[in-house]
């Protein structure tokens, strides 16, 4: 069993060596921009996921390096059109794609990022191909439902939290889990166990990303690494704000509501002002009850992996890692 | 055996059931419009040639739906995320998804379609399912290709008809192409025969493209069904224009030049220039005998098909109907 950061190291080896192939390929103006998109990449945890979950199984990693490029390049395509969509000003202290080249350019590679990471898919010959494929189409599509959803939550105030959990379900979740699964399938790991870890991944994913909602708010700003507020400022839905939505009485609820449909206002006060409301709403408890909720579902599913100690040591560290955030 | 019109009839009602269901799902903002999108198809010739390709060698077409539905979606994809990049203002008479809907929901609607085109692939258990996969994935990443191709050829004015010849092949024939055999890989049909099928689409799809790039300046208005001379009101780097810019001298070809830097003019007068150039130089004829060597090398592959003599009479047909260009 490798430990995770010597499959960081691995992955990230076999990503950069791609990233040099799409560089060489034509269209330029197609390939150039998915290789920039590439570059962008941190800390590979998808792939490394995928990896890492094939490793519980199998000791030949390379294997699953196809399955880990799909996913890569399928979560760096959905950011690439995201980053459209969002206008989003930077991306990693870097231009998003649509910036640095044209939107045109920027809607075609994203289009064909999300064909290659079929092909890498059907690069190697797995003997599981048709589950993997049924997997991550599937998962592909779902991600795409999640994005429309977290879009059609922009213009509405009424999002209840079962629906704003099913969205990030959707939208960040099932990747996580399908990358897990992905790399048990790959490695033939019995049926049951690779659910198993689907449903660990799944949780763990719903709790990565109710933190990294309460991180915008209540993180220290240098171990986050993004400007903290920017949830509040662009009235981004969050489990925070719903969440105080749906407590906050009288005078609280008025002020978020007209705070929510400001359009000059001084971003620094406006955090401000959300940020006490939090706090009077103990919003950050609340938030790292459901945050731990999941955790504890994730775990609770681990304990049922049926996979050799030492093994299983690196799939909780990922957990932990996950959690910590610190990537 | 079916014939083109018995297939056309089967195929629409099957497109117009799964349009019935996507109206079902949720989230609506991203099914509503992917089955608009599907609504606006004519006489769903790509499906049509895949079902057609499997009746050829089996008779049980309803496993070959899967797999016209996998191809007319993709196609519809494509038109969609084109139309955005095209600032197209009207599709067969109707507003484009992009500008019914909203250019965001255009985006993530069409991102889905690619992807379930996978999905209608992966519905079905094919026999041979990996290299249908291998198949679709390849020419869908072709066909974005293309399209960069057709994008940089916008700024560019030094094209030449080898250049083009690859961008229509890479754009528009290699779908068709895989469209025939996509249905004889469904069907199990010879592996020599579903390469000679793909080989009869690809010159196929370059001739038909090649008159459609004709259509545009020599069609009669009513036929053709778009406005004629569009192309070179946009400066479109058509086959047409390309050889005129390569075979024009002197006066002419300033003339050419002038014309496509022009931003302020009437477009009928631009038209009228055109269309003079290209009668002076033979455009038309020149024109012709490209199509006309395509389609003789279509025809000549098709002779070596090896299927019954009925049933290559509809294939025959089918050729004949999209040279027809009526549709």
């Amino acid at each position: 069993m490798y430990t995770i950061e010597e499959l960081q190291s691995r992955i990230s080896g076999e990503i950069n060596n791609e990233i040099f192939r799409l560089k060489e390929k034509t269209p330029a103006n197609l390939y150039e921009p998915i290789a920039y998109s590439l570059s962008m990449g941190g800390k590979r945890l998808r792939p490394v996921m995928v990896v890492l979950s094939y490793n519980l199984f199998r000791d030949n990693i390379e294997r699953s390096f196809p399955a880990a490029m799909a996913i890569e390049v399928f979560h760096n395509f959905t950011l690439l059109h995201d980053d459209i969509m969002d206008r989003a000003e930077m991306r990693r202290n870097r231009l998003p794609v649509y910036k640095k080249y044209t939107e045109n350019i920027a809607i075609l590679s994203g289009d064909a990022m999300s064909i290659m990471a079929y092909n890498y898919l059907l690069k190697d010959n797995y003997e599981v191909l048709e589950p993997m494929m049924q997997l991550f189409s599937q998962t592909a599509l779902e991600v795409c439902e999640g994005q429309q959803y977290d879009m059609d939550f922009e213009s509405r105030i009424d999002v209840s939290i079962p629906e704003y959990l099913n969205m990030i379900r959707l939208k960040t979740a099932v990747l996580l889990a399908c990358s897990l699964k992905l790399g048990a399938l790959a490695a033939n790991a019995p049926a049951k166990t690779a659910d198993l870890i689907y449903v660990f991944g799944l949780n763990l994913g719903i709790a990565f990303q109710l933190q990294d909602d309460l991180l915008d708010v209540f993180a220290s700003q240098n171990k986050f690494g993004k400007k903290i507020g920017g949830d509040i400022i662009s009235n981004k839905k969050t489990f925070l704000l719903l969440k105080a939505l749906e407590i906050a009485e009288n005078g609280t609820k008025k002020s978020l509501h007209e705070w929510i449909s400001k359009k000059d206002f001084n971003g620094d006060e406006k955090i401000e002002i959300f940020t006490n409301i939090y706090k009077e709403l103990n919003i950050k408890t609340i938030t790292e009850s459901y945050i731990n909720e999941f955790y504890q579902s994730a775990l609770n599913v681990f304990e049922e992996i049926d996979i050799a100690p030492a093994k299983k040591n690196e799939l909780f560290r990922l957990a932990g890692m996950i959690m910590d955030r610190d990537h």
